[in-house]
């Protein structure tokens, strides 16, 4: 259940600069992504108009995607270019796809082109901003991803899943607010006045706050259509506003999350950590990669089997606990989109 | 086709010994077995009523299973006992199974449980006896458990498939007898007045019986609902009686084997074998242990193979031949214990 | 889409030398195969009339094959010779297959067994004879074959497929001319007046050819029902008629393609190379048989691919553009067939 006029993120653009074209399903299309020479991406149907032959398997030519089985020259319109010795014209044209390398992250549009606007692909916070800097990457995952959502949006789980690494019981005891506002569906809980974690800590003392010093700590989900969850995480000296505070008392990061559905039960999963301190110590970058991969794959398994245990039992109705409501509005906004989606076509 | 209102082997006790929680599906029903703290053994579905979660990636906490996402505490009759800040009262069951840790193994009830009656386990000859040791192993086989019935009721195809280990022309050569006596089904095969082959010239040496003196040997198949064959084997001195004679002119044991459906193609065969001589000898159980596995093995690409072929051709009557009896006599038991279950539910 | 009723090669005689019975499905039939003592072969279905077994786990002993599971002993016409203690003469038959060991290959009849003539197994060139020499292998593919085919009578795709290998742009700019000769649907295109690649002079050095002299060049494809493609590739000195020329001026070769549908979207693929020059060196052979390995292989992701878009769009008509004439010829002949025996059936 997914609605395919929306842009979703389908790679990242280091998945094609200086790569061959990349074959990938989203939202049950069967897409080509590809680099031209000049550095521009574009995006078409994985299937040579001439006798369906997958176009990932091409090449680029300069501005064009050939096919690799008898090179058939495709132009990004979807429409054939030339093809040694045939007349193209009459070619039967495939999908083309608006796609737009933005922010790190190739975005794609896999419902009506004609609707498609890029001046709402999504500007995350940290884009374009020298005082930020990003790391992450990128899980294929066995489930719907609305499943994932209902994880991202529950504060709950970390307790359990991630016992072993970052879950503690403290987050488990914070009250949760989860609420719709204008676009947005929010998930928070508060820790006020508590000593700050390790990891916190350490970026305190970089901005020159003093880790002993008791904190307010958040973690706030937000939730936006078509299905991306940023984390705002951090902590500020307590008593000066937690995540409202003057800078110079904060320090935080965002988690980021952006789930692309492939087919109704699987799912590319990008994430990483969006951070505002220590931005060009790229160590620091790799490690947070490192400890977010570990943390994020005690998660593949529950949901792949979570997920197989929902097809099994269609007929059950899962509980929608307070704790689950940050899900279940994300949800009903999905819902509401198709809906909209459906009535206007 | 299997009665769900059985006892069925569905693990050893050493699977779940300290062990995390056992996923397993028996009868097609997906169940998760554990052990609690307290040694007491549990089999509840492997289905969180939270959010569909499989309970077996979860954890023991005392005498409860944890739900390893969202920390739901499911107690032993398939009640959610608590969820932090929640209320559980409400909150639909999941399905128990009786259970019982016995013998060695775990035996569930995968059908009605009011109809469980845990005095109607099957208790084997060597259990809770001194005088027996018995060890084994286990095998997930893709094929219906009733194409194992026929193998192990059948007394020819040793010849055949393990004619690289213990198949002999005597055995195909000696008169079959199949037969049913009660709730039994017996195929047995006598070999008299032979020279013991030299695994029962040991076992004769360490019984203080000349090991060179004339035999009558025996194997005595019994089916008993049900799925479990056990296999008496063993020589005497010749005209002693065989397997009526006293104890002090024979030595023996007991092949063993339980058969649970996992689905209408596919099993798990508990194995083993037990025996009343050398019962302290472990280097004998392992080397006995390492020898069956071997065989049994050989039986595995055969019957995976037959299932194939039996799928894909539904239409076909295989033949009933004499050899064939056992299984047939063992099948129509199953088929008549099903009808009365079909017919009292 | 196959007509079963035709001579398919299903193996090499290498295959069935000193080796156990061999299970392969050839148009969806599940065939064993197998070569007795006396070295003659037999195919008969992999199904024992007993209990289903495959009898591709069985074995061979004298002139029969012994079923793995209870030892029943099959005759070479699918009726059952004998079984131990067993009455076999009313045990039902098993389809026996005309069989035929012939210039390397095991042919097969999968269709119905009265209407096969041995007369008809196609001879190839090279066959019995000491001027020709031949080296090849096998490949199993999940396509259906007729896109093999079209991939052979296409002259095009070497240009892109094997770019890496054999693809020249002259390939791509001699002009293609398909017809169809009697039986043969020909795919040819010659170049001429050009100089000869380094395989090729190679060949023409060892034939007292000046390497340098300009030559024509020619690739023939021919197209045979059910399902082979020879091609004629070599040279000769320009001007001398090309592969019409007297046997001194020219070398050359054919690639061999024998390809045989295993189900609606599989295929065993038996590809070649046979000669007529340096036939006793068996390094070339060895040679040739290795780049051709790399370059069939090319080919392989291709069209596994291109049925996965096929299948996946059923309602789509691929074009059939002039240099796909071959193909579309052959597939002619193929429905034509097909029709024939549908109408006879």
């Amino acid at each position: 259940m997914f609605a395919k006029n929306n842009w979703y993120v389908a790679a990242t653009v280091d998945e094609l600069e200086d790569k061959p074209p990349l074959g990938r399903t989203i939202c049950n299309e069967k897409i080509v992504f590809y680099q031209t020479e000049s550095g521009k991406i574009h995006a078409v149907e994985n299937f040579c108009p001439h006798r369906g032959a997958p176009l990932s398997l091409g090449f680029i030519q300069g501005e064009h995607l050939v096919c690799g089985y008898h090179g058939l020259v495709m132009g990004c319109e979807g429409k054939t270019v030339s093809m040694t010795q045939q007349k193209v014209d009459r070619f039967p044209q495939i999908k083309a796809y608006p796609v737009e390398a933005r922010y790190g992250y190739v975005w794609v549009w896999p419902g009506d082109a004609d609707k498609a606007d890029k001046a709402t692909i999504p500007k995350p916070l940290w884009a374009d901003n020298p005082e930020w800097t990003v790391g992450g990457g990128m899980f294929h995952i066995h489930c719907d991803y609305r499943l994932m959502i209902d994880n991202l949006m529950d504060l709950t789980h970390e307790t359990y899943v991630h016992r072993g690494s970052i879950g503690q019981p403290e987050i488990e005891e914070a009250p949760v607010n989860s609420r719709t506002q204008g676009d947005t569906v929010i998930t928070e809980r508060l820790m006020e006045n508590i000593k700050a974690p390790p990891f916190w800590q350490a970026a305190m003392q970089a901005h020159n706050l003093d880790p002993d010093a008791p904190v307010d700590r958040w973690q706030v989900c937000r939730f936006n259509l078509p299905s991306q969850v940023m984390i705002d995480v951090g902590v500020a000296l307590a008593g000066k506003g937690g995540l409202e505070s003057a800078p110079e008392h904060q320090v935080g990061g965002v988690v980021v999350d952006f789930l692309t559905p492939e087919t109704d039960t699987s799912m590319w999963y990008f994430w990483g950590m969006a951070r505002n301190f220590m931005v060009n110590n790229s160590i620091l970058t790799d490690q947070i990669r490192t400890n977010q991969m570990k943390i994020f794959s005690e998660d593949l398994a529950m949901l792949e089997q979570q997920q197989e245990n929902v097809t099994r039992h269609p007929e059950r109705h899962l509980l929608k606990l307070n704790i689950d409501k940050g899900g279940m509005l994300a949800r009903a906004k999905i819902e509401q989109m198709l809906k909209a989606e459906q009535a206007a076509a």
